[in-house]
């Protein structure tokens, strides 16, 4: 019979019937473990030997892999050997001093050793029960994280995936708490007015997304002027409500960022947290990059207002040293966050589901990841002195960046610098104006084919527009200035290397 | 001036100005990541050491903890001792062969050091370019999966990180194609019919919230009637349907589940395919957790009719030894899914999001972990044959189990077990009927006290029942054994040891 060839457990993956591969054994797993281990270390320490920006064509990594999953398991060195050999260059390297596009982030050392810990451990922290360590944990942390920002108490956190999913649930927090029976009774069918959420022209797309999904259509947007720094306009926000109102829209709630994408600006948070108020509006703060500056003193009044939001988000995954993902996100209001997203099946209840935090309750996915821990490595190893000084360092090399962009004949800064992200252009007098987006194009390519720094571009009142955003804990002064040479040498060269 | 003290870069971490705590030099990271490998390889090997389900009270993790985060940086010794010493005690060990509740899943040795180069890498894959191999990878390992599975080609792969959001998805979906203009003008203040989605009695709770986030309203929602064996009744939901377009309610879609949460039932797909096809509903199969039986020949009738499904849904982190969280979606119409998701703000907009793939279309979040990566070692490190004889092997001792339980009196099988889940209950003559639901609480409260093993419970036709769910790699018939003898024995003891 089947059943009595079942044997005792072995160590780590125990056999079950008829195996056909060996199980990885606790030596061979310390085998394995200490070679990546060492491997990463390598990886860290020598970034030069990368090409920040991959260099491989679409389609060559599926065509360098087997069609088909093998029957018989592979040995796990056969399988690191072609993670070398097909997968590594196809990285583009986020996670190197040289990466300077988008947002630069840092998976910080003592963020990956407890990842490490959070995969074997493979919690579940659907209850409180399933994960006291993980719920527990995200509680401290989120709060120890809340007062180094300096949001009030009166907030409340609850770690998710990314600042799309933290948004798309501070707008249906918005949507619970201002259409009756929403939960109950949806949006269809119903006598209800057209409603708006209101955000920048700058805001992040998540906010769209989030719009979209919960039933309100693009249309249920507005995106709200920005001024010439690219801060939502008060007056075009209190204007754009009053002209929904007249003619019967519903304003729901309000997305001001700090520290938009492209140019990391700072919309008015206490001149739009005075419109939210006298309005009823919920009021969405999208801090998700430019939140962790918010623990630097001398940076603080770009925040001013925020701690009136009814929910913030800010993402440690960003530009808080913490691997990827872990977004933060704090609301005045979780018994709505509850209300809109709890539903306990019988599988799940238990004798503590009333007594304790759940967190399977506040929000839209079961399961959580203990990603906690990371958050609370880098918050302890660093020390908040210790981030400090790293975020007013990254600050600092972005300033030296646009002030040499400021002085140098042919550039051009067209945003104003608040935080790490500088947004300039070139604009040599020998190229003319209808020829300076393509110019600037093709200076970015050049410059990223050198695999020695990766730059982004973006589109600013119609322009193309380079980005140089410093994130990356290993990124010096040594990688701006080798940024900046490329950049000039490239132009000089006229776009290309 | 402050830049004149930046640096050159140190390894790792490199130095930012007056940074107040040493960076971890590779050194330093090699020591901690190997002891912290050393300790993963004892904690696997060693699961007699723990309490499968944590002994901590409400509080007591936090209680242990500082209230606020260190200004100074601390050694990476210190966070370790404080993880052995107040969080371990916290965990409720999902990667142990005593747990056996909800559904068992594993973290397996390829898995888990998958991660920890995941984590080392950071990679953030919105773009194809800003990771080309944790885009082309997820494509690749998903169509294995895809044919190990039996799924047609005609479906097409996403990887999300929880079935939730999977399911979200596939709603989401159905409504963009049932809603003309869904996307842009929302459901508010149209006149749009009232619409439904169906699911069973039995199916889970993420059905529900789905619903909810999209506008639906639990009303929108209709749990159709499940039979003796907990599966949907195609009749039930052809009434159902009839019921609603009579009343003007339009139907949307369907959720059939492979495996449902509670006692692992099989919604019978085919026949409800049928339904669909000729209603023009959505199909949606949830086989989150029994999905992974479908590689196995012997257990394929189960799925009999999936393949005529719009979506699917399989977690490889709950019965496919993948760390959590993974969950593989496969659609029929990659295009709608995009439809419904797609939107390229400027600073994203390169030449090759025209000619490759981007993860950031095919969902509402931006971001996207290298997850394939973990998913990849798993398929080759144990191979279909070995991941096959390994789900063979959780089946039998399931059946073994529920063997035992239909052969002793005082105890009853509630449910079918068609996969690896055995839902039942101590029935002793000697107690009334009206007093079996406390006894049977108590009896896997003190199974659970006894630290040995994790069951859990639900309610079933208004009774408590008890689950045995196998789903952990080093779970064996010795596990099983020493869960029945138990059971037995704190029944003998009426219900506490």
């Amino acid at each position: 019979m089947y059943f009595e060839s079942v044997r005792p457990r072995i160590p780590i993956v125990g056999e079950v019937p008829g195996s056909l591969t060996t199980p990885m054994t606790p030596d061979e797993f310390r085998r394995h473990g200490h070679a990546l281990v060492d491997w990463v270390a390598e990886y860290l320490a020598h970034p030069e030997r990368y090409a920040v920006l991959s260099r491989v064509e679409p389609g060559a990594i599926t065509a360098a892999l087997p069609a088909e999953a093998p029957d018989l398991g592979e040995s796990f060195e056969a399988l690191f050997a072609d993670f070398e050999r097909v997968l590594v260059p196809g990285l583009t390297h986020w996670n190197q001093p040289g990466f300077m596009a988008y947002f630069a982030s840092t998976a910080s050392a003592p963020g990956i050793l407890a990842e490490l810990l959070s995969a074997a451990l493979n919690q579940q922290a659907m209850l409180w029960r399933t994960s006291p360590a993980a719920t527990e944990l995200e509680s401290v942390t989120l709060g120890w994280l809340q007062r180094l920002l300096g949001l009030p108490d009166a907030f409340s956190g609850v770690i998710y995936d990314t600042a799309s999913i933290s948004t798309l649930h501070a707008l249906a927090c918005a949507r619970e708490r201002a259409v009756p029976g929403v939960r109950v009774e949806g949006l269809v069918g119903r006598a209800l007015p057209r409603m708006r959420v209101y955000a920048s022209a700058q805001a992040h797309s998540s906010v769209d997304k989030g719009v979209m999904l919960l039933g309100l259509g693009q249309n249920g947007l507005a995106h709200v002027p920005v001024d010439d720094a690219f801060c939502m306009r008060p007056d075009a926000l209190r204007d754009a409500i009053a002209r929904d109102r007249a003619s019967g829209v519903q304003p729901l709630a309000v997305v001001a960022t700090l520290g938009t994408t492209a140019t990391t600006s700072v919309d008015p948070v206490a001149a739009i947290a005075e419109i939210c108020d006298a309005e009823g509006l919920w009021l969405h703060v999208d801090a998700a990059y430019a939140g962790a500056a918010a623990m630097l003193p001398e940076q603080r009044a770009h925040f001013a207002g925020w701690e009136r939001a009814d929910s913030v988000v800010v993402n440690p995954h960003k530009w808080l040293f913490t691997p990827f993902d872990l977004s933060a996100f704090y609301t005045r209001h979780p018994a709505l966050l509850r209300a809109a997203f709890s539903l306990v099946p019988d599988y799940l209840r238990t004798a503590d589901t009333e007594q304790s935090r759940n967190l399977m309750d506040t929000g839209i996915q079961l399961g959580r990841r203990f990603r906690a821990l990371k958050l609370w490595a880098v918050l302890r190893h660093f020390g908040a002195d210790g981030l400090r000084d790293r975020l007013a360092g990254h600050i600092a090399l972005a300033q030296m960046f646009a002030d040499w962009i400021d002085a140098t004949p042919g550039w051009t800064r067209v945003a104003p610098v608040p935080f790490s992200v500088v947004c300039f252009r070139a604009t040599p007098a020998d190229v003319p104006d209808d020829g300076l987006d393509a110019f600037n194009e093709r200076i970015v390519e050049a410059v990223n084919a050198t695999g020695e720094v990766f730059l982004s571009h973006t589109r600013l009142n119609g322009q193309t527009v380079i980005r140089l955003a410093i994130g990356h804990e290993g990124t010096t002064a040594a990688h701006v200035t080798r940024a900046w040479t490329l950049l000039r040498e490239t132009a000089a060269g006229r776009g290309t290397t």
